[in-house]
């Protein structure tokens, strides 16, 4: 489910317990060092402002990030609020399942909602 | 073992089949976000040049990048080179052991020279 998109960029959300978002440029890339510099430098502000939204929405143990992209080599940064009671914490998403719990989160609408409003208004500055 | 340092940051070696190194700030922030900006660009900076010469030095299939800190909330970046055949791949290195191969790698002791050249570099011309 793509939860934003502007000319450069799209969000999509990952199905998971956790609130879980994943950046991908629209131009494919296969790394980071690959893209053009100005392109990786908006990433990483775009990256800013998603980590900024759901650490003030969510309230979360721990922000993780990561980009991999093994199967198919196009890169993308995930996301992750992480609990201390979610399934796998303080393990990665990727690592050994530790526990299952069910975790009571606000109405991720609303935060997609803000995500989107902090992107527009990021780029309405530029 | 530390293999850079300078004023701001340090890069630690991770023991490892594949070459994976770690990047940590010397002030520690619990997450990339709690940097100050100028800190944070001079992060991605210093990553590129990371990933830029693990890609040249061993040519990896993939390069991948991590930010967890969940056990010890001091935020740090994971870089790793992947190959088809290391033992994890196309896992994260955190997930699921596939087999046990053994790698044949050039040296690391010229990567670590090669590498802090290229950091040397990189902040005598800024």
């Amino acid at each position: 489910m793509v939860v934003y998109e502007d000319k450069d960029f799209y969000i999509q959300k990952e199905l998971s317990q956790i609130p879980w978002l994943k950046i991908f440029t629209k131009e494919p890339y296969k790394e980071l060092g690959d893209m053009p510099k100005e392109l990786r430098l908006q990433l990483w502000q775009v990256y800013d402002i998603v980590e900024y939204e759901m650490k003030s929405y969510y309230n979360p143990t721990k922000i993780n990030m990561a980009s991999f992209a093994n199967m198919l080599p196009r890169v993308h940064i995930h996301v992750m609020a992480r609990f201390e009671n979610d399934n796998y914490f303080p393990n990665p998403m990727w690592g050994e399942k530790l526990r299952d719990t069910a975790l009571t989160l606000p109405d991720e609408n609303l935060f997609f909602k803000r995500l989107k409003e902090a992107l527009h208004e990021f780029y309405s500055q530029k």
